[in-house]
């Protein structure tokens, strides 16, 4: 429903109806809880609205060779925001308030005290809990030369009529690598150019070296390890001497911020840094009653990240009494370009930390389904403690990866290990037999001199126990 | 290497180099053994020659537009086969004997004593272990007034030159559907006639309907609980009433019969029956030394199945000493056609007989994902024991359906059940989706009543366990 009594106490008050918000108040409302859900902007947030939906959309019609993937993208998103944006305004238990809502330094008995600016002025919401799914915003720097009306972000990118002559984006992360391909596919000349050496930094080089011979054979040119310097009517000078002519359209892409400003943090004192609203992995903040869930504590910055944290905070919030549940468990990340990446498991960085591990690499060309499909660009890499096999991370880069992935999401949730999925069968002729190909390699590696494994196993624990205390 | 030395007793013969036969072959060759291989027909037996290797090539050249799939499917089938047989010849502990090979019943010391009937004439060959791995062969039944020009079975039809104007496919198994699939996709009109009232018939309505909804929709004529009564000039004439003009091409996919004859086996002592040789999930036969995998069990008749099995059989003999693996894990099985299909777990008839269960039933667009891409034909249906969740039986109908299911089969290997996946994190949006939302619905279905779950899952059991004793 729309409104809420700003004279009574609720249970709940949700700030932002993006993935993480809306997790949260219809996770809530499933307990019979009434919950004020505060939005500023439209219901559905960033995800529906200007990311993952239309972006997967876009992917879609652009490999499908739709005749207006742009319009057919705008189409379907507003299809889908109306539902939700009625779906919650018809909810009997969710009280939709339209405003922007800043946390107050007042209590109300057990209650918090939430500002919010609407239209119509200032209201306040009561509540016993306040969820913070504020969410993020794009950020974006300056380019000398570079007209503003060129520039778009991923907020106004899919409003764009039609698709440009030549795209420029600046960025290499999973926007970035996303729109290469779609906008590639529907005919655009794209450039990309990234600071750091590679595209998908936070991926081993076995995949992001696949993701970028994946790029340059989709016409994608890769400016790496460079920076653009100025742009001159539509001429892009790089840091390397590289020219680019005739670019009509800038999508920044160089990572996302919280949006943390007027959110009256400091006010009621809950912790937080550039980086976010610091929580816990239930979305508890420094102070009782507020929790903080999804971008705006800069965690995942994902929806399902954002979705799988508000999901215990409902839990913390309706069963307060029940036993926990376990710890939260790997959360995978994915990126739906043409090879779809997605990987699970402690960074690439603490991969490195770790001395005793093996490292299985296996191409999909190396099973029978790469053959029959021929497919060139995908590969699987997956890092295991010696011995036991313990998945430390895996990353797969080609077709069903992020399906496939779920498998070592529930390998690390479970403690199953690479050594105990040597006997596990999969479908053949599938992509997933990569991991059979791996959990062989593995054996073989490792069968004919199991004490010597399990003696670098158990010093390699050793030493990362000592190196903690 | 090529041919062997009659006099001397080796480790193991294995008969049949086919999926199950070149898996022993090369899995007792990784521990050092010598082998002798015998195969009278192609290496890399039905599977890469004309089964999963052929077939899958074509649906994928036919999904992308290929100019000539059947050739282009040849072609990279005969580079496949032509490596495989290199790799063989060229096996330093593989000798290969060209021929076909029958059980004796004499004994050499250890050894059991095969005869091969070759080119050349008989040899024979001594071995401690035989691995039985000859495979099956594809049933076919006589259609009054059917020219037999004009049938093929999978054996010969990847021969055909060009593709059929008509082609009438009498069966409704996993070829069936395939090839109905992949020659709608390059333009030849397709009928399949099915006896059963359903195609796929070994898997649950819920998934069939979307695969018949699908194939219908790739223009597939589909005429089930019906037969061919007769053909006559073209003209095929249902039991129905149905005629289907224009005919020029008969595939028979009516199932595949293990090869039985001529090998032996009452001679040798080796318990089979019509379904296949006897053997356990090592691969045992009733006869000591005597092994048998694969399609000539009459077991899963898959690929991975004869894999699985005969990586067992590699163990067993080359490391009898060792403790024993685990149980043979759950084994799914695929079916490559549009939609994907993958299932896991205990046959749909064995769910049934089980009262105490919940059926989580997931449409593909009931997740943002479908909604992305727009897929109308997609469905996740697991079953489920009350209050644990364990899985009986999972089967996924649409994209990524074989990559996804071995989510399930880990679950399944792993005793894990679909209460504990609730807190398993999926990337946002993949089609794995499906698989949170079956585990929301079941928390949802369950939460409020679980002292009711227990005791229905625990009556459950008992009843099963009475009725067994």
């Amino acid at each position: 429903m729309i409104g809420h009594d700003p004279h009574r106490t609720y249970r709940t008050a949700v700030i932002g109806a993006g993935s993480g918000g809306l997790t949260a108040a219809i996770g809530l409302s499933g307990f019979g809880h009434e919950v004020v859900l505060v939005e500023g902007g439209a219901v559905g947030g960033d995800c529906t609205n200007v990311g993952c939906i239309p972006s997967k959309t876009l992917l879609h019609a652009a490999a499908t060779d739709n005749p207006d993937p742009l319009a057919h993208t705008r189409r379907r998103r507003d299809e889908l925001a109306a539902e939700e944006d009625e779906m919650i305004r018809d909810h009997e238990l969710i009280s939709l308030v339209r405003g922007w809502a800043s946390l107050t330094d007042r209590r109300d008995g057990d209650a918090h005290v939430v500002r919010v600016h609407t239209d119509a002025g200032d209201v306040e919401v009561r509540a016993e809990h306040v969820v913070i799914a504020g969410g993020s915003t794009a950020a974006t720097i300056d380019i000398p030369g570079l007209d503003d009306s060129m520039v778009v972000t991923n907020e106004k990118l899919f409003e764009i009529p039609e698709a440009p002559q030549h795209l420029l984006i600046v960025g290499g992360g999973a926007i970035a690598v996303e729109m290469a391909t779609a906008f590639a596919a529907i005919g655009t000349r794209v450039d990309l150019v990234e600071l750091l050496p590679r595209v998908l930094a936070a991926e081993d080089p076995v995949v992001t070296d696949v993701v970028e011979a994946s790029l340059r054979s989709q016409g994608v040119g890769l400016h790496l390890g460079t920076t653009v310097e100025r742009i001159d009517d539509g001429t892009a000078h790089l840091a390397d001497g590289t020219a680019l002519e005739g670019v009509d359209r800038v999508l920044m892409a160089i990572g996302r911020r919280p949006r943390l400003d007027r959110l009256g943090l400091e006010l009621a004192g809950v912790d937080h840094t550039p980086k976010g609203v610091v929580a816990d992995d239930w979305g508890r903040t420094s102070v009782d009653g507020i929790w903080a869930v999804g971008d705006v504590t800069g965690d995942t910055m994902t929806t399902h990240g954002a979705g799988a944290v508000a999901r215990r905070t409902v839990r913390a919030i309706a069963l307060p009494k029940l036993p926990k549940l376990k710890s939260l468990g790997a959360i995978p990340s994915a990126v739906y370009g043409v090879p779809e990446v997605a990987s699970v498991g402690i960074s690439t960085a603490a991969v490195e930390q770790i001395e005793s591990r093996h490292r299985l690499v296996v191409r999909y060309d190396d099973v029978d389904r790469g053959f029959t499909d021929g497919i060139v660009h995908g590969v699987l890499v997956v890092d295991v403690e010696r011995f036991t096999g313990k998945i430390l991370r895996a990353a797969v880069a080609g077709p069903g990866a992020a399906d496939m992935i779920g498998i070592f999401t529930l390998a690390i949730d479970h403690g199953i290990g690479l050594r105990s999925m040597f006997s596990m069968v999969h479908p053949y002729p599938s992509h997933a037999e990569v991991i059979r190909q791996a959990a062989d390699d593995f054996a073989g590696l490792t069968y004919s001199s199991l004490p010597t494994e399990w003696v670098a196993m158990a010093r390699g624990r050793l030493r990362r126990l000592t190196r903690r205390s």
